[in-house]
């Protein structure tokens, strides 16, 4: 029987989803005054992103996605609910730890093996097991453009 | 005309109703790994409050909101919505400052003025202006007890 832990670091981005960046800019930019690190196409998962350090370097981020075609994950959520939260990132040290940790609990995680995700490779738990929030896991890696 | 922004310093919680923070703590505490470093009544916001520092001193928590009473905000919120993500709350050097610059920009604020909040001094930001999002501002005060 496993007995570690997933080794949770830190909260690294809170996910909100927005119809259209340059739009949320006006209010998180420009009125709250947190400059965005990056604005990236993410065409593997049909988003734009901006990620905004409100924290600074190191700091957990506000993470702005507006989806880039209306039939994907992300354009039915907005679709169904409109703008709003829509998942907090947790980094781990170790994703495959992480998993096995989560899976040998019972916890509903929605990957069976993680994915590669913009900053790394990651795993999404179903909010069924959270309480209801869509927690995802990020082990920071070499593909981390972001 | 100000021309000052409200000056945020980072993302201080992210709020997450949940029906018994006993139960949740299954999930947050047990299985993810995070000890909670306070869990406190509020009884004038009609709250139980568990503070999860998912970071380590000085990172973003996840705060656990349970009602007290079914008939206040939180427990309104239960009702319609069941467990799930409330709030975000950010730090500002200044709550009066931050909050004369988010008037100044027509930006739609709950609070007049800054009410006594479990951490310091605090508003409320109205989702309708944030694109979605319930978001606190708070300036760290003598009150501060979680």
């Amino acid at each position: 029987m496993l007995e570690y832990l997933p080794g949770i670091r830190r909260i690294d981005h809170i996910a909100i989803v927005v119809r259209a960046i340059d739009d949320a800019l006006v209010f998180y930019r420009d009125a709250l005054g947190i400059t965005p690190s990056a604005i990236v196409d993410v065409p593997s998962e049909g988003v734009r992103i901006a990620m905004l350090p409100a924290g600074g370097p190191g700091g957990t981020k506000i993470e702005l996605l507006q989806p880039l075609d209306p039939g994907n994950s992300i354009g039915r959520f907005l679709e169904r609910h409109g703008e709003g939260q829509h998942h907090i990132c947790l980094e781990v040290a170790n994703i495959d730890n992480a998993l096995a940790a989560l899976v040998e609990r019972g916890v509903p995680v929605l990957d069976q093996q993680p994915r590669v995700s913009a900053e790394g490779r990651a795993i999404f738990i179903h909010p069924k097991g959270t309480h209801g929030v869509l927690i995802e896991l990020v082990e920071m890696g070499a593909t981390e453009h972001v």
